[in-house]
């Protein structure tokens, strides 16, 4: 603790001073030393430090019983590291002699009451705590951390709460002579700025009442008097109320000063002040390479088997399914698109929250209605200058696993890509013009792998599909006929190896969508610090709709990843020996890493209305292993 | 640069591609090579060089004449570094091998055109220009900065201008074949964020007419087609909208990319990308320390006398005098509090900006109707959350003179002090509840000086009245009176050194005013890295008016500084052997560093109204001599 006060003493009266545990009075007796003084000594009660310090420079000595040359440079610090009994039962004499005559010319008197004033951040577990949060700092100690109470933990209760187990504990220690607190007074405030982002309830009344917790501040609050009632110990409860972006660095402070108000003629003056500084939790976004917990998809009118192919998979990778139910999304399918799923994490608690996007489809009540609930926190944005585009689809909105680039290690989740309405996590923009619906899922994935970063990231190549063609051509296969096996659909006929080969517009297309693909490579290697090593080329065509692109055939990287279980689009692609050549190699691609393919035909409810598996889907994962104030940022 | 590109070849038709000068190009061959190759050669036009790499590691070598074995691994790479005189007037050859047999297999083509592109920033006076503009970096080199162009160089036009000689330049440089952008386009853009902080207008004009500027960037446009119009170099003059606060960094960025928009079948694609990132320049306070420019002051109804001390004080210290007239200030002669001057600073421009404060007295207008003008600025913060209090006054926004402190280098000011209601400098939050005005400027100024730090800090101190007068009673002045001398005031009793020292209460009352005038004195010296050296304590006693403090006698601290010409409040002390010896103990203080004392009677225009010459009284002062733009901060 840096802070420090000097007290004046005088030779008139008995001066009397209040310190705080741990904390430096600098004693000045400069503006009243008796004529003819030359030399003084200090003599301290038992429990008062008192050091002699010169003081321009570092060196300090005990005070012991010598006498001390009296000079303005020497400074007299005292310093109390326990709590007194009564006020004024500890004090300083100070004696002022004339050269080394035995009798002093006079003294003054300092009388001092000590009190111990912290306040903490505190878990509710266990009560550990870490010394210092005037500062906040980065790393496995930190304890200082508020979440966003964004949950509904009272389900009847159309507000949302403010659930004690969801807020931090900050706790205000106090010791001292009782009969101190009769004419000072101990304030927790805070700005104006910091009251907008937090909450801050006192915990006052009998337990379990009602009543029992009092908010004291926050928006409009900025100060608060905190009753001397039970005891040494005051607990109070903090919630964040936003999270942290480009508006607020996510950092709130919180002050207790203790002031004295023994006078009445004056006004109140400080005599100390603690800090606590709290760091808001980020909502963070979870990369398709953590394990699975929860599925999500729409029943709607045509997608029963779809639907039932999702349940499949589900249970074949262990985690929960959610249907909503058609009555909830009046067909609307893409809940990809509607919300994106993430989470919230603090040493006492960690709990899922759901991002609703500002895109408001016919889904748009399903987060809120449906998800928010106890321990499933809900945050929105709504749209910036009130225009809604493609782009604020969450579709658009995905995050990279960990990665270490450009020197800089983004662990939880490195960059969500697109050009999302509300960034968290650091991002990188790519280029999507060239799509018709214009989302980064369009043509990239990520995928868990057992070597290399953890994880490959699936691009869509057209280039990569001609080669698989025109090698399946020379093989004597150019007749095979792609959509040969979709049901009951009509709109959609069948093309052989040698139509698609001999397409010269298909080609040039094709050529011109693998050049964007491209360019978003570069930018991913780049930003990413990826290699070619970490990327799998997934054979995809396009064609041209208005100039844009939309899949030629169901596009094989917009797949459901839970863990090994992959749900991949069925691209009814050439029959080649019974097999469809495009699963084949999508196989002979992944199964090496471990990967189990299930390729669910999605084609009519779907594909053809420009999505695909992964539009239509949702995934609530585990949150990562590792804590995000672990890290550096 | 680091942007690169991947352009495919084919074996069955030349390829075409478009290079950006000095940007690579990455050859992939590997999608078409024939059967039975094992070896390739590669053949570039003269001004293309291409290098082999293995895609892995760092090492690359010329392709000179060799032959190299092919595997996936080996990348070609191509740069040109010349624009282009024609559409594909250069080409790179592959020619792919069986072994060491002289004749080749095949043979693919990719011909080349090379643009040469560069958004770069520009000064109007001398055309330097720094090479990369696309981070921001600290140091004497950088030129990419904006100034919030808040000047009215039209008086006659109500609105803010858009003059163009505050503005910064920036320069689209392209050299290619004009041909090229028959089917290529050039889109200078940024993002919606960015194009709330900026505008960007487009030269596109003959010059000297008014249409000559368009409006190109800026809220609700964010991209803009530039037209192939006149020659190589197209001319940008942007400015700042905003001056960097909490919500805003002050980085912008404005891109230029090139599109490929050749084939009406696809939709356009980026070739290249170059960016530009301007800093909006801070609006930056002056510190007292700082030579003055000119002095305000306001004529009331019966200040005359003090208008005419402060007119010569102008005189003396060789600056220029603004009297803001009755009819304009309704008597509302706190000057000091209406506003704060500082200025904005790039390489191309330096021009004062008046900071007009939340305050809204009287004086309310002033500033923007008679100081706003031609290469003089205006900005204000409306109050936040609708409430005004005293200390949105900018007697309480004061910024310390350059510092080294905690270890980080402060240079252009330090600190304000007080509790602003914007800051820019970074802020050192003082106690003045104590105060019933509640402004720093009533306990603290700073004065420049020839040795230390180059200033000295100066605190109101009652602890150093009291010494100065019981020295005096004790050599037998005992009753000497203050007040005297005040002119034309019935209000106020005279007092001699016995009375005031005899006062119980007037003395108890100012240890209370010295406990809180030291808090502050600890937190100055610990957040500016001060010294009891850098510090002089002025002497001064205040009183008590409902528990607040106001100066007992004019308050000596809350002084006018003109370089070495201080205009001090007379403060009307006890007259001894014909001086008032609080005069000559000021005097002592301060003529020794350089300085000269002008003591100037405010006692009833100002004192009685509990302020003084500094609260009546505002300055425009010389910008510091370093630039902003060097100090990391």
């Amino acid at each position: 603790m840096s802070q420090q006060r000097i007290v004046r003493v005088s030779l008139e009266h008995p001066t009397s001073a209040v310190c705080v545990a741990g904390v430096e009075t600098l004693v000045d007796i400069y503006g009243s030393v008796p004529e003819g003084t030359e030399m003084f000594e200090v003599y301290g009660t038992p429990g008062v430090d008192i050091y002699i310090s010169p003081s321009m420079e570092r060196g300090r000595e005990r005070a012991d019983t010598r006498r001390w040359r009296c000079n303005a440079g020497l400074e007299i610090i005292v310093v109390m590291n326990s709590p007194s009994n009564d006020v004024n039962d500890s004090h300083v004499q100070i004696s002022y002699y004339s050269g080394h005559k035995p009798l002093p010319l006079a003294y003054t008197v300092l009388y001092l009451t000590c009190v111990d004033i912290t306040l903490d951040c505190d878990l509710n577990c266990d009560g550990r705590q870490n010394g210092s949060f005037r500062q906040w700092v980065w790393g496995p100690m930190v304890w200082a951390i508020l979440l966003v109470n964004c949950d509904r933990d009272d389900v009847n209760c159309d507000d949302r709460d403010n659930y004690l187990e969801d807020m931090s504990v900050m706790v205000l220690r106090t010791q001292g002579p009782a009969a101190l607190f009769d004419d000072h007074r101990l304030v927790l405030h805070t700005s104006s700025y910091d009251a907008k982002w937090a909450r801050v309830f006192h915990a006052c009344g009998p337990e379990d009442s009602c009543e029992a917790y009092r908010h004291v501040l926050g928006r409009d609050k900025v100060s608060y008097e905190v009753p001397r009632s039970h005891g040494d110990e005051e607990r109070f409860f903090v919630e964040g109320l936003s999270f942290p972006d480009a508006g607020f660095s996510g950092l709130v402070s919180f002050h207790v000063t203790l002031l004295d108000d023994s006078n009445e003629d004056f006004s109140e003056s400080p005599i100390f002040t603690d800090t606590v500084v709290f760091r808001v939790a980020p909502w963070i976004m979870t990369p398709s390479t953590l394990p699975p917990l929860e599925v999500y998809v729409c029943q709607v009118r045509n997608n029963t088997r779809f639907v039932d192919a999702v349940a499949e998979l589900a249970m074949k990778a262990g985690c929960k399914l959610t249907i909503c139910p058609q009555a909830e999304n009046r067909n609307d399918r893409w809940i990809q698109d509607e919300m994106e799923l993430g989470y919230v994490q603090a040493p006492h608690k960690t709990f899922p929250v759901v991002f609703d996007s500002p895109r408001n489809g016919e889904l748009q009540d399903f987060p809120y209605k449906r998800i928010l609930g106890p321990d499933f926190g809900y945050v929105t944005r709504e749209p910036q200058d009130s225009s809604v585009c493609g782009l604020d689809s969450f579709g658009n909105l995905e995050v990279s696993p960990p990665v270490v680039a450009n020197g800089k290690s983004t662990p939880w989740g490195g960059s969500s890509l697109g050009q999302p309405a509300w960034r968290v996590q650091p991002p990188v923009e790519l280029f999507v013009d060239w799509l018709a619906v214009g989302h980064v899922d369009e043509f990239l994935s990520f995928v868990p792998a057992p070597d290399g970063k953890g994880f490959r990231m699936l691009l869509a190549s057209p280039s990569a599909c001609f080669k698989l063609f025109q090698e399946k051509r020379k093989w004597g296969h150019g007749r095979a006929l792609l959509f040969e096996g979709v049901v009951g659909n009509n709109q959609v006929s069948t093309i052989s190896i040698n139509q698609v080969l001999s397409n010269e517009n298909l080609i040039s297309f094709n050529k011109f969508v693998q050049s964007c693909v491209d360019w978003n490579r570069e930018v991913l290697k780049r930003e990413l610090g990826l290699t070619e090593r970490d990327i799998v080329d997934i054979p995809q065509l396009f064609k041209s709709e208005r100039r844009k692109a939309v899949a030629f055939f169901p596009d094989l990287v917009n797949m459901l990843v839970l863990g090994k279980h992959l749900g991949i689009p069925k691209p009814f692609g050439p029959i080649i020996n019974g097999r469809c050549c495009l699963e084949e190699k999508v196989r002979s691609l992944l199964e090496p890493l471990g990967l189990h393919c299930t390729f669910i035909d999605d084609f009519t409810p779907y594909h053809m209305l420009h999505g695909e598996v992964h539009c239509g889907t949702n995934v609530r994962r585990q949150p990562f292993s590792f804590k995000w104030w672990h890290m550096v940022p």
